[in-house]
């Protein structure tokens, strides 16, 4: 609202380069959406017939599109660039700081400079909340938790006692950290918990989606690593412990004691089963059922379940349709060599 | 408690024809279940027994079955009838209107005629709330948020700031509407948040389920249209687009940019990989795991990873248990073959 | 914290017998991270060269490990005494009893003796609470609702009117119970709404994991049986009604009106379709796709989509790489038939 750049400014502050006309612009859109005051981006040249037709008055692209009237602002990571250039236009809200009368905060916490606790939200003994970190409403941050710097807890987050975060961690509404992992044992009565004693540590820069559950561990630590972004609805199981930089798609699920690499990238709805190892770098699709450590020495993608290397499921998924009729030329050959036997 | 209806008076509310006595009834029940002053649907004659040895006084149904003692309620669509009736035995239970007093309501949201705002509920500025919505315990409604008349957020809801939502809207507890989407680009100091800016708009007429997570547009706009029905734990990616009357079952992903028609079908733990298309009228089986645009030209219903036409696939996956003896019947072949060579 | 057990004690209290030093400890943890003063156990000898490698002063274990330094606390079932034994160093933390000065409890509620309600939570008329019970902040227990004694509702737990727990129960945080299962009928007017006017019962000594959901059934109950376990983000549709001491991993899903029996076991990520029963004892792999009724006479453990006896899933599922190969072997098998029939 009311925030406007020149494209020169822009251009400088992104690290691009401007080819064409300075305008004046005041916000960001989809190239098929975007006005002619507004700045978009191309992610790929494949894509180039929409810089022709849009409104846009400038496109952050890798290079010029021959046929576009917009102005360009050059980069070599288009993507990042424009990243960078939405931040400009979007400054992240700031809540006003202070403690609501309509918040409970034990006496026995502390809390850092210029901390916002929202009304409703709880935050009990011996917990400590890091400075500018946001608390919305409905937030619970049990005993002992400990929470870093500029953090964002979003309304009717959950964090059960003695969890601890890093700083700028960001957990969206309803995600809860540190519920009792599953572990119960058979007994004459019945199925017996195995209480779970262990906690959560949650590094620096990382982000956690809408309802993702991170159970706490049966004994020592639920880790995640710096910088690893996870989606919402995904299920982070006991001692799971996950490296720094991966990514979690949405509904994906980790089963208890699984370590998982650095920079490792899990599609949407993936399960992992439980005590096996997922190397550094590695991809798993969507849906993919992992039943087994897997190595980067051999696929660094993988897919299907149980999980072969991607390449290979690609090629065994395109002939799954033709099965009924792998059958019927079984059965064709059986008779013609049945028929030649006899001849 | 306490309501009851003569048959006749049931008959006319619900368009349906009386054959029988015509007793007072006091509620509804299923036709295993149904005590003698109740009453039950029979959806198909498939269970036609059922209505043999039925307790209840009167059965809505397509027709008379033979043998029954019950009085009938003849409809040509018995379980929409049935439906009707229920409401007459279960009007929607209206909490008290009024603002409670330990709701945190900002003093720049504006609230129509006779909402329901309970206690820990939290309405920030600019939210408009319309007629007749109820807000219960511990709902979220962000800045600028715009509800419309006679909608329910149950407990716990999460409405992140900006989001649209229409009249008649039900929105289950602790569903979360306008989260960050999952939005990411490589950066040489990590994975770095790409703002998300959007927003989400909700039609008119829908309902979603509980722990549901809608993620806001990274630009522009995610939009669930009329009168779609989404059920529990569902993820709804940033920009995705549904149209109009679509169902969408329990666990079911679908990923960002995604465009689903008008009266699509999407079974439950059904995933769909991102900037697809799914044109009105598809039926998608559970579980099926959708790689690319499915065209209702092509086929109506298609199950599978990655998903394939459903006559197919029921083709396909009931022989896969054969396909042991398979890799048998063709090493048998080769041995013939080579015998058969060598003579 | 200052808890500290001779391990003669302990080894009375657990019903194991001590070999090796009387000495004392303070705490438990794994095998790899036990220090000099803690308690380890050794699941199975699988894993016997970590006993000998721990710096635990005790393990507990069905039998010694030669080489091993520590002390033993033998036992027939050393999980289930190592349960015990965590038990008595992590006693479950008692919440002070009493209400809230900021919880809304109705005053048509009744509450047990020593009942503990949080900050926030919401207890409406006609609920009824047990002697006992812990109510976290954010939760909320709507109009009828009974919950037994002992029972734990963790912060933002919801409990829609009219449903039953039992005693024991823990509900960890951000699960809703009872919200109105996914039932429509196709109308003129587009989706109608069918009433979910039936309830959930759920008996003792239940748990249930953090973000799950378990809806209120259309007619008549859904029911969660005595001592079954149900982990995160598990959609329990309407209707369905499960036996006693079954144990549901995360993210599977249960459809309408399925009926789960006695000490079933269901992998993680696991979907039923509607309408199917489950015999007791049968246990499913992780993510599993139930189509119809499966029988302990035919398989005891099912995996795949759809379900197949898991014996028969391994092969098949070991050969699906092979399909390609396959198709090639057929291509040279009918090149060499078609050959040999010109000769």
């Amino acid at each position: 609202m009311g925030i406007e750049f020149r494209l020169s400014v822009l251009a400088e502050r992104i690290g691009a380069i401007l080819q064409g006309e300075d305008a004046v612009v005041t916000g960001v859109a989809s190239i098929g959406e975007a006005g002619p005051d507004q700045v978009t981006f191309l992610a790929s040249h494949k894509f180039a017939r929409l810089a022709i037709g849009t409104k846009a008055s400038a496109i952050v692209a890798r290079s010029r599109v021959e046929g576009s009237g917009a102005a360009f602002l050059l980069s070599d990571d288009p993507v990042l660039a424009f990243a960078r250039l939405v931040e400009l236009f979007h400054p992240p809200a700031r809540r006003p700081s202070g403690i609501s009368g309509s918040a409970s905060v034990h006496q026995g916490a502390r809390l850092g400079k210029d901390v916002s606790v929202a009304p409703f939200a709880v935050i009990e003994d011996g917990a400590a909340i890091g400075d500018r970190t946001v608390v919305f409403p409905g937030v619970f941050v049990g005993e002992g938790v400990s929470v870093g710097d500029d953090c964002v807890l979003h309304p009717n987050v959950v964090i059960y006692h003695g969890v601890r975060l890093g700083s700028r961690v960001i957990l969206h509404a309803g995600c809860v950290i540190g519920a009792d992992g599953f572990g119960y044992v058979p007994s004459p009565e019945g199925l017996r918990k195995i209480p779970q004693v262990g906690t959560v540590e949650i590094g620096d820069d990382v982000e956690i989606g809408a309802n993702t559950a991170v159970d706490r561990a049966a004994l020592g630590v639920t880790r995640i690593g710096r910088g690893t972004k996870i989606d919402n609805l995904v299920q982070v199981a006991h001692n799971v412990v996950i490296g720094t930089d991966t990514a979690i798609a949405a509904q994906a699920g980790i089963s208890g004691s699984v370590r998982i690499g650095n920079r490792v990238m899990i599609g949407g709805q993936a399960g992992l089963a439980g005590h096996i190892e997922v190397e550094d770098g590695i991809m798993l699709g969507a849906k993919t059922g992992v039943a087994g450590t897997l190595k980067s020495s051999e696929s660094r993608a993988w897919s299907g379940t149980p999980a072969i290397p991607h390449p290979a499921w690609l090629k065994m998924s395109a002939l799954l349709p033709k099965i009924p009729d792998l059958f019927r030329r079984v059965r064709n050959l059986e008779e013609r060599i049945k028929m030649k036997g006899e001849e």
